[in-house]
């Protein structure tokens, strides 16, 4: 049994190939190959526990992730976020590795679906990227576009103007030219791939604005509360791509959209459904798509099975 | 965060005593001071695996542990059955260690709870232990009764003949005179404390047999399906004590006796509520007393916690 820290992780992540492999990972969902049993919950005085766990059919692991989130934490100069990843052999149940990665491992995975959904969805010329949000996920998901697109033209929109500022010195340091508004129907008229980063309640982008050949994927809402984009967005788009149907009728932009009667939920396609071939995802360049992403065990499946790998 | 083995555990645990601790995690949960969601549970082809978490409220940690049978290991040479606890602070959400225990704090506490009942409801003068089954179970027990009771005598039933003799050749090292036999009514002539420990769907003891001032602990059946005792013997009994009544109904000797119309769930009582004086247990030599032990989290969170301790 192997005990893997965060800085080992960190080190090794940037030499694995994790695209194809969180894609098959979506593909076996879509496939029904995948077993996921009901998220488990612990709510705390001081914070909440998830406890989420599966395995894909016929493969070689199982995984059990436990992520916990301490919100006043901040205030003792601790993260709030934590997690670790248990990786265990289908055939035998014995412990294959111990991911120690404090809950980055699930940051990098919903980036990675992040670029899979644009690699995907996004128009074929993306004339500039547009970022809502300015915290980890803002961040990780242009580190990951950067495969997948040759854009390299950011607008990023963020409520805070100081933390905006610093986003832009940051990311411009990667490679890409970030240029910042304070007004995010400005990303509507710019930008045609957009990544909502934002764990907001109140919309963010109008349906008024959105032009033909916009893709956006939204990765913030992920309860049943949360919402990023105006429902009358999904009833647009040519192409709503959900990384678990099931999942997202429960929670995040699908779920508010159908809920404010702006989208029937049998028009949604999976994203391992795209992956395959087996729907079509974006037809032409004038189209409008959206991914709504609230993340399956799936892609913890598979990021804790490429860092196990690479580190053998 | 400290990582623990089995070995440490195992060297640890004579120096700790552990009644008390668990003793406390009963009454918690008979309180309704400790949190204790639904297992999470993964099929597999080859295995399962079971998760419990939960903590006390106001208390220091919360627990969650992962616990594995993969029953065709034996042919590989590998245990079976497998586990580890993960104890974590609940102000942070910190995690204070991890407990490679393989499985053996599950059989510790178990056997602990054992000794519980023993204390709290065999019959003061215990004549003679009888104990039904050979494996694990049948040695711990064995080893944990002996701070609740002077007797030193044991009759033991098994099914096979050979490890029921390597069960006495063993355990007579330890201070008892075990005596064994292939008839397990013996058990009920002989002994007034008798402990099962067998995963049978059979029942092996039988109500006719049952002689007053005999007290039972239950430790087996921890299914639907599995079943020690003849459902009447629970309709004989003057006390009937559960480790933990909703799960009971569930699963368990009392579930198969409700099941089958020789007791009424209303008539059960917990242990907790036995440890803490809420309710009497015994009240005289000559009754009949039951425990059916199916396993709860409290005694989890307890054993991890007063291992942690004492290694820290």
């Amino acid at each position: 049994m192997k005990i893997i820290t965060r800085e080992q992780i960190e080190r090794v992540l940037p030499a694995i190939d994790l695209l194809p492999a969180i894609e098959d990972g979506f593909a076996a969902y879509s496939e029904g190959r995948a077993v996921v049993p009901p998220v488990g919950e612990l709510l705390l005085d001081k914070g909440e526990v998830h406890i989420k766990y599966g395995y894909i059919k016929g493969e070689d692991y199982y995984v059990i992730k436990i992520a916990s989130g301490f919100h006043r934490n901040s205030a003792l100069g601790l993260p709030s976020g934590n997690g670790a990843m248990l990786l265990y052999r289908q055939e035998t149940g014995e412990l294959a590795c111990v991911l120690f990665d404090e809950g980055y491992l699930t940051d990098v995975r919903t980036a990675v679906a992040g670029a899979i959904a644009a690699k995907y969805l996004a128009p074929r010329n993306v004339e500039r990227i547009g970022i809502v949000g300015t915290g980890v996920q803002a961040r990780l998901q242009l580190r990951y576009l950067d495969a997948v697109t040759g854009c390299r033209e950011v607008l990023a929109w963020g409520r805070g103007k100081e933390q905006l500022v610093r986003y832009r010195e940051e990311l411009s340091k990667t490679g890409y030219d970030v240029k910042i508004t304070s007004n995010a129907g400005d990303l509507l008229d710019e930008c045609n791939l957009i990544v909502t980063t934002t764990p907001t309640q109140t919309p963010l982008l109008e349906a008024a604005g959105l032009r033909p050949g916009t893709h956006i994927t939204a990765i913030g809402s992920d309860t049943p509360q949360k919402q990023e984009l105006e429902a009358e967005i999904l009833s647009l788009a040519d192409v709503v791509v959900a990384d678990s149907i099931e999942q997202c009728l429960l929670r995040g932009e699908i779920h508010r959209a159908v809920k404010a009667g702006c989208f029937d939920h049998g028009d949604a396609v999976e994203l391992g459904d795209v992956i395959t071939g087996r729907v079509t995802g974006r037809t032409s360049e004038d189209q409008i798509t959206v991914a709504d992403l609230t993340g399956v065990a799936v892609q913890d499946i598979k990021i804790a099975e490429a860092v196990f790998q690479a580190l053998t």
